[in-house]
């Protein structure tokens, strides 16, 4: 194939479309990493143009989506919810060989739209880096923010192969850690592993009244932590998950009813089946988290 | 009451029954707080007792509750399940003015056990310091971890004021927030921000398989973290709180009945409200918490 898609040392200008905490890291962290490239970002509001452009994450900033039109890279880092407006727009902007990749956090949706809209489906690589915090806005962004996260792509079987290499690069200078799986393997992972944890942690807050979660620990702040996450983004990911996420609450019921029969009839053996069994795992999970990710979990 | 009780400075000598990663950091607190008692520690295998000597954490250790004889405050450590013989045992050893508290994480079973065994039951206070860890043992204590943490008692109408006025000064002196509780309110308000999260994130653990946990982000290990708790402790605690637990887990399942009609059916506002209610909520402990305990959460 000659899609003419360049090297990661020849891309000459990035496009960031929503240049927030994860774009504005990406961005902080390619210059980090020695990118020559230019980067632009393209935002909905000026203020968060002028926060990018001052902490240096951005060479240029633009409200209209037309100053991507000669880049050869763009990466989308908008809310889930806007991507179909975006993808329809850049369709008539883009050039035939600019490779575009995105951070949503769920992949079916984008990839779909990706295929349905982009004149070169493709040269599109759904990419999720398993990044970001609680906080919200370029003003929180990192250059580190990524470093040896994971990052899921989706590349489907007509993904072009250099479009491919150039996105690895790119996450890879990032210092994350790369992980290939299907859209749906992607999404079915999810929502075990991140959407269905965040509907618990909002589940929980929102089973105490104030004056009990007064008396709470710092544990509770842990288990909690991604319920003060933004709420827009949190409902876009999962309105485009709900298969998914349903099947997971329901297999979350299946582990309550087990521990609650366990705990009616003072079964002890298998209350400690239980927790001995997500001990053993998650202290499994630690060991490799260290190993391949060398941080402190 | 003439009940002879000392104040915190006047303590000769202190005897920590079970000085683990709580018991010791409580030693260690209280030494470095400036008090002289001599403090002595009574455990079940004497690598324990010799590594509390070794940290400084205790003066003296034994494997021997007799030793307990002329200690003017117990402390009891131990796991809850360990409660019966302990102060069955302690009943014959210890003196009519010995003051006894206790950290564990249930109060309706210690109160109700120390009611029935110990000779004067009206100076036996419930505790709960809020601080501990994923982590288990002595070698793993700090002088500071109970430091602006939250500590609940539990008196009843019967519980001597001076008794009281006592376990209270040695809690204050490690830095913890006081909060009164009756043993059944706090059981009832545990289940909620402690029992049933623990349980969860256990069950969120069980039912990933090891490949799927792999791809999980620091938001899920934070998520999970209580899970990789002790689990003679975890499953004592749920046997010492089963009706509370199960109201807890049935709460649960009504937050996620609600979640998943609105899912199901694609209500975005009500999925909003949901996430909303848990981010304001959530937002407001973070406060909370900054302003009482001077800490980042």
């Amino acid at each position: 194939m000659a899609d003419n898609i360049p090297k990661i040392n020849d891309l000459q200008h990035i496009a960031i479309v929503g240049p927030g905490l994860l774009g504005g890291s990406i961005a902080l962290g390619l210059k980090s990493a020695g990118l020559t490239a230019r980067i632009t970002g393209i935002g909905h509001r000026q203020a968060s143009i002028d926060t990018a452009l001052r902490i240096g994450a951005i060479d240029a900033g633009s409200l209209d989506l037309a100053a991507t039109a000669d880049a050869q890279l763009l990466i989308i880092a908008t809310p889930i919810g806007l991507f179909q407006p975006t993808l329809q727009r850049l369709a008539n902007i883009i050039g035939p060989s600019a490779v575009v990749t995105d951070v949503g956090s769920t992949k079916r949706r984008v990839c779909q739209l990706a295929a349905k809209y982009l004149p070169n489906k493709n040269l599109f690589v759904g990419s999720h880096p398993m990044a970001g915090s609680e906080k919200r806005g370029v003003e929180f962004a990192r250059a580190d923010l990524c470093h040896n996260a994971t990052c899921i792509l989706t590349p489907t079987r007509s993904t072009s192969r250099d479009a491919l290499a150039l996105v690895e690069s790119v996450w890879s200078a990032l210092g994350m850690r790369l992980v290939h799986l299907t859209p749906d393997r992607h999404d079915r992972i999810l929502a075990k592993i991140s959407h269905l944890p965040h509907v618990l942690a909002s589940a929980l807050v929102n089973l105490c009244t104030d004056s009990e979660l007064e008396v709470s620990g710092p544990g509770f702040l842990d288990t909690t932590r991604v319920a003060s996450g933004d709420v827009n983004l949190w409902h876009d990911i999962i309105d485009s998950n709900a298969d998914h996420l349903l099947a997971a609450t329901a297999a979350l019921r299946k582990q309550l009813d087990r521990l609650d029969a366990a705990v009616r009839s003072g079964r002890s053996a298998q209350i400690r089946q239980f927790l001995d069994a997500a001990k053993q795992k998650r202290d499994r999970l630690v060991q490799f988290k260290l190993q391949t990710h060398r941080f402190e979990p």
